[in-house]
């Protein structure tokens, strides 16, 4: 999570601190996006990716409104975990030659992004109804079910078509 | 993934590639898991853990397996991913005083883990299938599963007991 442990006291420091960390991740993810829409060749799996864009700029929106319902500042904090996926993602999206290859890996990539999100959103809707807070995990649960969606879609198009055309 | 992607240029390179991702991954994990066995309070976090460490040692064997029926070297690649993730859970693990606050920071990064490990093997299982490694795809299953029922666990620890005292 990246943040300075020793600011964590309670529940509520503990989620607007893990609340900080995927909106970073969010946000870093918007950057990386538009590389691995541009490396993808399978034309599903770039259609795939935009609409995923798409969907992270209204779920960062998501996350700001949660923030204000909280009455707390919008802002990130480091994540070095999403900053070490991201890293594998664009080293996959960099040299491989076979473009059928090339698409399983950023497949894969752009699953561990998934998983990332949504063990977070997961445990953030989690301490959200912890505290009370159900208007901020009904939001949460949004993203939450956007991330998991993605991920099965992922699954299916790795599964039905590049990875075979890749064997 | 963190391999030399000039190196893949098939299906199997990139299988063999993201077995050694996740066998770097295992082994770090493997290392850090005393720290958080140490850290933990709750009793049944800190048996989930060591639980969790002894099926860890397994899974390794079990990646060596693979290694083997696939004709490999048995050895591991860099991976930011688990670096940063495990990063982060050091962070969490070590400074957080009130001790219901830290068992449920300690619980997420776990569960951060668990998906990591989830994702890559879920890929690998899948590549084994496609390559015709059922062999290999039998064992990365078992590991799969393992890792998606610690998930649940640590799940069902979070949700029925600890955010709960510390909230």
């Amino acid at each position: 999570m990246g943040f300075f442990t020793r600011d964590i006291k309670t529940m509520d420091d503990l989620f607007v601190h893990t609340l900080r960390d995927i909106y970073y991740a969010e946000n870093q993810i918007t950057k990386a996006l538009p590389t691995m829409i541009n490396k993808a060749t399978d034309p599903q799996l770039k259609s795939g990716f935009e609409t995923h864009l798409a969907e992270t700029r209204k779920q960062i929106e998501r996350l700001e409104q949660v923030f204000k319902l909280h009455g707390v500042d919008i802002s990130g904090v480091n994540c070095p975990a999403i900053d070490g996926i991201l890293k594998e993602a664009d080293e996959v999206a960099g040299e491989v030659a076979d473009t059928a290859v090339l698409d399983a890996a950023l497949i894969a990539a752009a699953q561990a992004v998934e998983h990332y999100e949504i063990t977070r959103y997961g445990t953030l809707v989690a301490w959200a109804k912890q505290l009370g807070r159900n208007d901020c995990a009904t939001l949460l649960q949004k993203n939450l079910d956007e991330e998991k969606a993605t991920d099965s879609k992922l699954n299916n198009l790795a599964e039905s078509r590049l990875n075979k055309r890749a064997a």
